[in-house]
């Protein structure tokens, strides 16, 4: 396309609705988003976080640097009050890379593999044994005794002809989570699952593994393959059965350690002790920079609330920025602040999480009750100048969703997540794939919502 | 984000009007785009037209190459009838490599270039002159007589501000293509534009100058300079006003030279004399691939007329696909499918053009009488689940809109924009840039539209 002044859009224009949406809403919105787009900060820090510290996980240094991180931009950024929540999280790391092969018509096939998180490691001298593909958990339990002394492949397509790929993902995420505790009890010996994306390529994708409520016996190592290498290993075991699969993996479960929730605040001007939460996690996986996967989301939540003091806004209540730690393994980050908060007796009006991705604002999701619904509802005519148009029912996110109450507004940002699958938990996850203009719009659209939160809810 | 079964949209279920639509149409749509994504060739066709062939200016070997490309392509894909339509198109070339620079503090700054499509070479020399800033062309032309022997140096920045990015290059590309011809009448030497890009980056983006309707001795060489380039060059003119630039560039315009429109057809069952045509162009810049501009189109158009063989649908009338030759330099590829079809008094019934980039389906523009623009409407509660919601009033492309007449409906297939002008026209309009499910979205997008279309026009 080279030159289009014929290019004119014609949108109907929003019909605010003023018994229950302030003039003013409307112009304030077009100002995070102005805010936003020319002096925002959440590009320069989501550079940092993610090439200079890079990815994260609980329990490591480059977590701990994070959380510094964190504490000294909100610091920067001129929030009321900064602190640091501490939490003991789980301390998994996966050691020196990963290798797997097997040999078939005399050639050595090397696949790229990647151990899951908080799986232990293999024999050190690696794992030998025959390969049995199944596409689900029930298969396999189907199969019983005949797993013993096998490695167990879970080779279910995450399916590319859902419009929506979280739904594929949702579909095959539970061979990842539960597959080794399911086989392990027959006498598998390992279990390597199919990554979850829909393309065909070379990155294997980790994810958090669990092994709760089995005895230590029964755990075995578990890792994942590329998509590329699971469509041959499987082509190769249709040649030959009984051929033998080699993988070596030295991830390692430490001792748990103290981590920290990064915590920091706007203070309400009305009602400074009711409180609007808006936060994503700051631990990521290894493979990566925790990019998409969460650095985006943790920048837009800060960046969200820096709108208001650069906008000279002071909300009612107080906003909270949470940038919670240890989202990716166990969710202790999550728990520990729920518990506070409660402990604490704190009222909390609402909560605003963002974890699924860094791309072109399209919607939310609300969990609430009917009341705070149909109020949302009232609220999206004012999005669709923005692009976005899906108000929905549906989770806000896993760190969010400990703060469930009947009172409560839960809300989780829904941005497009057609490329999501591409970087999710690979090593692929890097600041290079994430768009300026597109988390920019991210941020002021939370930042929108963090507002409309704010003045109408009580 | 890990790990979300609560993750459920509840969506409101589209209502069809039974009166208006049939209750096939649903199923039909829902069967494009599962195809398109489990069976497309879409993006394989693309990596063939963007990495084995590449950049295609009107008039080049390349563009040779890829008309063969489109020809057997749409021979492969089974299509009715295939045939090339001769038409005369510009020749111009880039040759070697531009080069510019300047000195300041006895430093010698280095900046990325390129010309400007159309542009003559600078003398072989190069050529050195001091430069005039200016923001507009309006700006240039009241400094008038002061231009004579300088460099004019159009410094528009994009602006960022704007939420639909086209809106900032609908605003700033006049410099681009009329920089030249408004100063070269007061004797300025030579013209250097600020990219059109929003970010801040090193890449020079080109694009068509004209010099339409100037004297030969007005014309003077123009040029491109990175977004970065030109906030440096802007900073030392304000240290230095009289500093002097260098730039040479070996760009010439070749007589014109005889290629093609590639045309391909899917005969219609019912109306094969009435015409729908699905269409991107074919040629493209020459500093990157061509991928989103619009490699992606041309391969959405084969691939949405694809989906009809594959599934077995007759259209009522002939679907035509028209790979468009010269788009971005003179729009002679569109003008001869015109004349050509007015001259046989073909009857074209609509028109669908892909021709912003490849990425995630957000829209249509509609150039219609007011009927046919309601008769559209009809059909948006369709597109909701594929997260399609805008229908808008807006010219439907360069190709398509010179078959504008009373009766015929024009739309424009209108993707997420937020990342179009990272790549527009520069080096980095590359097929790694492309994400295969948004491509793939969109071509089932457009054969939606196309079966719409066929089903409702008359």
């Amino acid at each position: 396309m080279k030159y289009c002044f014929a290019f004119l859009f014609a949108f109907i224009s929003v019909s605010i609705n003023a018994q229950s949406l302030k003039v003013s809403d409307e112009k304030t919105l077009a100002n995070f988003y102005t805010y936003a787009l020319t002096q925002g900060k959440s590009y320069e820090w989501l550079q940092h976080l993610t090439t200079q510290i890079g990815g994260r996980m609980p329990g490591t240094v480059a977590a701990d640097k994070a959380v510094k991180w964190g504490e000294k931009t909100m610091l920067d950024a001129g929030f009321d009050k900064v602190w640091l929540q501490p939490v003991m999280v789980p301390h998994w790391e996966r050691g020196n890379k990963e290798v797997a092969y097997y040999t078939i018509n005399n050639k050595k096939i090397n696949l790229p593999i990647a151990a899951l998180g908080n799986s232990i490691a293999t024999p050190k001298k690696g794992l030998l044994a025959e390969v049995v593909e199944v596409k689900s958990i029930a298969e396999a339990e189907n199969l019983g005794e005949k797993l013993r002394g096998k490695i167990v492949f879970f080779n279910a397509v995450m399916k590319s002809s859902h419009i929506r790929p979280f739904t594929g993902y949702s579909e095959t995420a539970g061979m990842r989570v539960n597959g080794a505790k399911a086989v392990g009890k027959y006498g598998a010996v390992g279990v390597i699952v199919r990554s979850l994306t829909t393309n065909l390529d070379d990155y294997p994708h980790t994810g958090v593994m669990s092994y709760r409520g089995i005895p230590e016996n029964e755990k075995i190592p578990a890792a994942a393959i590329s998509t590329n290498a699971a469509e041959l290993l499987s082509k190769h075991l249709k040649e030959n059965p009984s051929l033998k699969f080699y993988f070596k993996q030295n991830c390692k479960n430490y001792e748990p350690k103290l981590s920290y929730n990064v915590i920091g605040e706007i203070t309400g001007a009305v009602n400074p002790e009711n409180f609007i939460v808006v936060g994503g996690h700051l631990d990521s996986w290894d493979l990566g920079q925790g990019a998409h996967d969460n650095g985006t989301g943790v920048v837009q939540s800060i960046e969200a609330a820096r709108l208001f003091k650069l906008m000279n806004i002071q909300p009612n209540n107080t906003i909270r920025v949470v940038l919670f730690m240890d989202e990716e393994n166990s969710g202790t980050g999550s728990i520990k602040y729920a518990a506070d908060a409660k402990e604490k007796n704190e009222k909390h009006l609402g909560a605003i999480e963002t974890d699924s991705g860094g791309f072109t604002p399209r919607g939310f999701s609300i969990d609430a009750n009917s009341e705070l619904f149909s109020l949302v509802q009232t609220w999206k005519p004012l999005f669709e100048k923005y692009g976005i148009y899906e108000f929905f029912k549906g989770g806000s996110g896993a760190d969010t969703s400990d703060l469930k109450s009947d009172t409560i507004l839960l809300m989780g940002y829904k941005p497009d997540a057609q490329r999501y699958f591409d970087f999710h938990h690979a090593a692929t996850d890097t600041f290079d794939k994430v768009n300026k203009r597109e988390l920019e719009l991210g941020a002021g659209s939370i930042a929108s919502i963090l507002y409309l939160m704010d003045s109408y809810l009580k």
